[in-house]
């Protein structure tokens, strides 16, 4: 067997482009972030993020392949970006052939979400499983699918959003018209503002500071009894979204990342209690419920393990 | 290319048992059904499809397979039944292993929506595509879901329980616990139940029967508004499930069947209006919502069709 070699991974956010240099599941060496919002389109963008590429490479020749996390909607075959709601002039770009041209280093472009549950799978929490269910949960709530051993993509590479699907038949109004749209409940400005009107109707005030959710897991620590039942609040709306993944996919693992998981057992404890009463024998005993094992990273992970992969690289 | 050959189809139901003869998606003999009550345990009642199936054999010497869908959980891997809730002494009863060693043609086993969702994939409005979500609407609400041009059947065969998904966090509770289970609003008799309720509202007295799927489409057909107005508030339900099974996994077809289906365009006409109003433009351009081509063969054809491809036949 030949080791694994080494790949590329990016992270593309609509703040800062990371780029770091993977080897089996570790970032071993990185650059410093692009500064997204700095440039004036995509090609420019694009020159910079090849420059970044090729300066790595001078350091570790041994890199094999491209993999790049999008903050969006992505064409993945093509590996070409939609577009990005909040990055200017990124309408269809065929990034995947821009990079792959500049570099000539095989390149893939995958959504973020998927990516991190790339990451779990191959590296992380959900190694050797073949069905797993991935969420992400910051300020909105991403996932990805894993059945029969294979990434679900679907009709047009948009399968796997948790965070659009409703809790809810006649909940909120969502950004697509979705109603009840789990997002809308606990992402994490949702969260806050939900808080901050919990607390004031028990006759508390805050700011909505002092209720994000880094600050309810401190309060819940603390034993603040009302950041406690916001907590299991939470994880009563979460637990839906998953139960139903689980009645519809039966996964060995549902694992959850981002911001919000930090919370630990805050939300992993009351979250199992309303899923597991929620579901029958048999899915109960197939099913962990797991934290994530990458925090920030996990999208160039995952992107840089899905590259090797489709180069036609082991990465075992 | 060699022809397609016969299989035998079986749909085992708590009340009857129906055995067909399959060519290419049409049953071209069948016989007399099985009373399945009548029989006191397994063997008794394996051993009376054993002569059936001999029966339609001799008929029909090209029969190469034997296919079963079962109204309950089945681990389709060994072909075990684990429990049939209103059939008598069906607990971990092996039925694969039993029916092949009694006529020695390949077997499988399968929960009945999936082989459902296998005759409309196979030989039905899902022909051709990849990824797909079926439902059967009865007096429960089963599914099955086609991903990457395969069964999804989950870590441990439960994979596709449309009907026990929630529309509603702090909905009605449902036999497993889970809370809005769409099941518990769109089977046949809840909704029977919440229309006699409806109709009373509005000051006009039916009786249960009066209330009857079938009996609200001939109402709503003749033009009664409030049937109408019950025909949206099931078809808004419905619609929020579906919504979740495309966020979730985007398939290219929603496939419908069951009675409650049988409502056509009083159904289709507002599922699509509730389903198309909550989703992406990505996601609608690569839908389609379509009616189930089989009805009540759907299981037998479905089955059949499975048989003979994991016997490694082609069935093209």
């Amino acid at each position: 067997m030949t080791d694994t070699p080494l790949a590329i991974g990016i992270d593309f956010g609509g703040t800062s482009i990371k780029v770091g240099v993977i080897y089996r599941g570790n970032m071993i060496d990185s650059a410093p972030p692009i500064a997204t919002q700095e440039y004036d389109g995509p090609q420019e963008l694009i020159a910079t993020m090849v420059r970044v590429i090729e300066g790595l490479r001078e350091s570790h020749p041994g890199i094999k392949a491209i993999g790049v996390g999008m903050p969006g909607f992505v064409d993945y075959e093509q590996g070409l970006v939609f577009n990005l709601t909040n990055v200017r002039g990124w309408v269809n770009i065929p990034l995947k052939k821009l990079l792959h041209d500049a570099t000539l280093l095989p390149t893939v472009v995958e959504n973020d979400a998927n990516c991190m549950a790339y990451a779990e799978w191959k590296r992380g929490a959900g190694r050797g499983l073949k069905h797993i269910v991935a969420l992400t949960m910051g300020t909105g709530v991403g996932g990805g699918i894993i059945a029969n051993g294979q990434m679900i993509r679907g009709a047009c590479y948009g399968a796997g959003e948790l965070g659009q699907t409703s809790i809810d038949f006649q909940g909120r109004v969502g950004a697509y018209g979705n109603k009840g749209a789990l997002e809308d409940y606990v992402g994490n400005n949702e969260i806050a503002a939900d808080a901050r009107n919990f607390y004031e109707s028990k006759g508390v005030f805050k700011t909505i500071t002092e209720c994000s959710p880094a600050s309810l897991a401190s309060a819940a620590s603390n034993g603040d009894a009302i950041a406690l039942e916001i907590w299991d609040g939470i994880a009563e709306k979460l637990a839906t979204t998953i139960m139903n993944c689980c009645w519809l996919l039966n996964p060995q693992a549902v694992i959850i990342g981002g911001g919000v998981a930090k919370a630990g057992d805050l939300l992993f404890a009351p979250l199992q209690k309303h899923l597991f009463s929620q579901l029958s024998g048999p899915f109960k005993d197939h099913l962990s419920l797991l934290p994530a094992r990458f925090g920030a990273e996990a999208g160039m992970i995952g992107a840089a393990a899905l590259a090797l992969e489709e180069a036609g690289f082991s990465i075992e």
